[in-house]
């Protein structure tokens, strides 16, 4: 997929202690770049309130194909997209792109539920919030 | 699954820092078990060789369901298979269990492919990693 | 300083991020060693309840000398011991062995304020806690 | 100290899981804002060649002092001064700021040894390298 595939974009450094013995960014890091967009845009675009919010997204299943090496101290640009959103679950698409490259560097994807801070069952997705995922809204891919 | 459906387990406590702000462990740190476990694995039953082996496993696609929450300072217990072995590549199936309970916290796979270390293109898996790998496997489920 | 330097030991096994470009296990993570053994004995030993706890502890400072490499898949053996309780501060020392060596990887102190969850102000260690300190306290080194 | 006692800053945004349970950034994770610093600043300016040199920097020591807590998602400004050069080490002082604040976050120091990749023992630092470090030098803190 190209950048044109996403709608909004973050600019993360990669750090030393990310790459691994054979010199690259660890397979594990990936994931927290993506948990960094996502969290990071539902904050700034679409309420959530991480300390005292009602309602809190807790991520229920992610996947990643990794298609070419990061290396620190290379900048990675995440795109996110949304792809589904559900009553209480929202299915997130997010690609890895090195600072500067047209082609991904790796792409998945990652579902959240959003549940009640203290009882942790589904509830649905507040009003302002899916006004707000529904911004980054495409097709999902087959 | 059950915990009958893996091969090799590995016992992995949490660490403080593993915990995230909703307080059980963040979704990333999880994928760093099925790679503790994979490559602890490797090295003590497959010969591999991390610092100096001329073939080395490289992560291309991995995933993961979340079932039930991890909270530090549970212990964790990795549970390990071999669901398929191609000429260069491998797809392992991980299930984590907290210690002392039947019911997984999460399972997910996770492909490797074997390069060569300087060239970093795919090459076969060598004999004896190859008979090692076997000796994991498992019908995949479908 | 030897084993006997410390009064409780945790078995920490490395992971495989933990490894770092160089081939062993990077700087920051031994700090992670650390606040698990504190945090770990805390909870078992001096009723600290990280997750409704009235009373919580707050890194303020930190320090670590580093002796010899340590490298995934070793597993590291911390030994904690107090060194100074203070009204509403402890001092800990803690020590890093690799399983089955006799000599330091690794020796650092960290120091806990203890703070009221809610307003984050220093308040005086509650009394049960600091008894169960006391257990592990040593004379400091000068 | 203030902004003006540092040479090099760089732009560090927190992550996801850079917090933990208490709402912060856990202090470990102050450790590696460190290391990246220090070592996007030495492959920029002094020649570090992570992956093929013949001289590399190992940690030996560090230490930090945490004054404020940093909280996702804000942007760590990372502070870079060198207070002394030795024959085959450097003593780098490191300030953390939270972005557009005149206080510091965290403030410490680390010791890099220059050892040779191969053998691990201490090298006489290059002299380009000996160079550019003198360029962040200050005079250290009593």
């Amino acid at each position: 997929m190209a950048r044109a595939a996403y709608r909004y974009f973050q600019r993360i450094p990669t750090r030393w202690m990310d790459n691994d013995i054979y010199g690259h960014v660890n397979n594990v890091v990936y994931y927290s770049y993506f948990d960094t967009v996502i969290n990071s845009w539902l904050i700034a675009n679409a309420g959530l309130d991480i300390h005292q919010g009602e309602q809190i997204g807790l991520c229920v299943e992610s996947h990643c194909r990794f298609l070419a090496p990061i290396v620190f101290p290379e900048i990675v640009e995440a795109g996110l997209r949304v792809e589904k959103v559900s009553r209480s679950s929202v299915r997130y698409g997010v690609g890895l792109f090195i600072e500067g490259q047209a082609t991904l560097a790796a792409e998945g994807w990652f579902v959240h539920v959003f549940v009640g801070r203290a009882a942790r069952a589904s509830t649905p997705i507040a009003a302002h919030m899916r006004a707000a995922l529904h911004t980054l809204l495409v097709e999902a891919p087959k």
